[in-house]
């Protein structure tokens, strides 16, 4: 693209139009050198004075993140703000995601005007799919949107990768019997900014409740952080099936981002992610390197045979490739 | 070490040494450069005519996995079996794991003297900890372990992992509302031999049974696989806690083992298990090689700053790097 087009592009998403953002987060993911390229042109060229509110969200299946988001997502454009969404989904990338799409679980908010949904991108490794979603995440921020959630499933790497990308790191979690506190790590816990104890409604009310001061209780064991002030982290109880408990949830995730703002955190905060990312891009362009280099790669070829036959360990080989790869460069 | 000395250690592992066998664990997990090779070392030396059936097992936090692992554990040493459990749990990196540890879960299990139960190692990357873990699997293999179970947590690239050094990979679910079946990722059905739900017991009976249909419904909604023989991959319910159904399940995962044997499945799996893990470790060893590298280690440093500040995009950044790297190699 020639510097006009990417302007041209630039605009376009500024503007506020949907089918260019659509269009250039395809561009983003896309594994093409060629896309790539015009991705990096683009992002280059993204005005860098807005800012949206950056809500990394978290929970197992069957937590009702999906029904969280929903109605959450309702309230923020009913206040007349923009809220995007997007997935780190990393078991997406064997066969494309969830049997059902996630648009259809988020029926009201995919057809506001206000609100944009876009599905994690497939591809094979944990770490192309974060720095893509972080890329479309800068990408929706240029377009307007006042919060973009940014949504994760399961009780791993991909939740550490969504909280480095993310302002606030909220876990949305189930009421439980009295000894299921223990199957959270505490490295999840740690990450955590707010613990939404969701389904806080009829028959399980009361579960809830004991579940919330469990929470509270385990959050004050940990450390105290620096970037936390007075009654952070906290857990709380909300429905998001009745729609309980949501204003006062944004109502702290407001509180918390605001001290953040005052205190210079939210700052140091981005500046730190950012170089996380580097170092991310870089990790991942030198195994991009590798993997076109002639003669590494023919080695690996021949050798993955023997490793497969067993007359070589696999860490032993993998020597013989990295001596190869590091002798012949550049190519 | 001396060969003679890599020999000792072989000999007391293979003659069911339980202190030597964690010794050597604890060395396959360090990084200090000298402990890896004499890692390497003893997995070389190690004989390889000790197969064990390794069990990769998901689930959950709040799904009963510990309970299960004790209760199936002992089943399985109450018929003369050698039982070791592994652990693969990336969220253990930033923190040391679990607020309880493992072994205070599995209280009988832990003290039996046909038993060993070994936590996740703590290391930063999940490559890290998966590839230690299967080099541990190993290990318990040479020493007469009948069924190594390693278990993980989580809906992420962790399960994958654990899937990847795996002969059967079980996948351990709560009963559950009717639509909360959608929240169970596809690629995740997709790895799963069995599916057992737990908690198939008591009030929760009815629901189990439901959700075990539903399963069961959607595992047959999944393309065939060349490795399942009739009836797999198949839905079961369990309860660890009362244990029952734990005979059952038992008997398919021998029916299951027993048939891929027979078909050369089994031995095709560990070849190609084999090339995968030989991929990740020449990954893992040019990331290592980009960190030890002078130039390209400082000219990182310098642009971590103007990435920080703002003033040059993460992966324009990361360009330079590379660049540097492997412009400059061998160092």
């Amino acid at each position: 693209m020639t510097d006009t087009q990417v302007q041209t592009v630039v605009d376009k998403i500024v503007d506020g139009n949907r089918r260019m953002l659509a269009r250039a987060i395809t561009l983003v993911e896309s594994t093409k050198p060629d896309h790539r390229a015009q991705a990096q042109d683009v992002l280059q060229a993204l005005p860098t004075d807005r800012q949206a509110l950056r809500i990394g969200l978290s929970g197992t299946p069957g937590v009702g993140k999906s029904t969280f988001i929903e109605n959450f997502g309702m309230m923020l454009v009913g206040k007349g703000l923009k809220v995007a969404v997007l997935a780190v989904d990393p078991s997406s990338s064997r066969s494309g995601g969830s049997i059902l799409g996630d648009k259809t679980r988020m029926d009201l908010l995919s057809r506001h005007p206000n609100a944009f949904i876009r599905p994690s991108p497939s591809q094979s490794q944990l770490g192309g799919v974060a720095r893509r979603t972080r890329e479309a995440t800068a990408l929706c921020e240029a377009a307007g949107y006042d919060v973009v959630l940014i949504e994760t499933v399961g009780v791993g790497q991909s939740e550490t990768m969504v909280a480095d990308m993310s302002d606030l790191f909220i876990l949305l979690m189930a009421p439980a019997g009295g000894d299921e506190l223990q199957g959270v790590k505490r490295g999840i816990m740690e990450m955590a900014d707010m613990i939404l104890i969701n389904k806080s409604d009829g028959d399980l009310k009361a579960a809830a409740t004991r579940t919330c001061a469990d929470y509270a209780g385990a959050l004050r064991m940990l450390r105290k952080r620096a970037q936390d002030p007075a009654d952070f982290p906290k857990a709380v109880m909300v429905s998001a099936l009745a729609q309980s408990g949501l204003e006062d949830a944004w109502s702290d995730m407001q509180t918390l981002s605001d001290w953040r703002k005052d205190q210079g955190i939210w700052a140091a905060n981005r500046a730190r992610q950012a170089q996380f990312w580097f170092e991310e891009e870089v990790r991942q362009m030198v195994l991009s390197a590798l993997a076109q280099h002639g003669q590494a790669g023919a080695l690996m070829a021949n050798l993955s045979d023997a490793v497969a036959g067993g007359q070589i360990p696999p860490s032993i080989a993998a020597q013989h490739v990295i001596a190869a790869f590091l002798d012949k460069n550049p190519q």
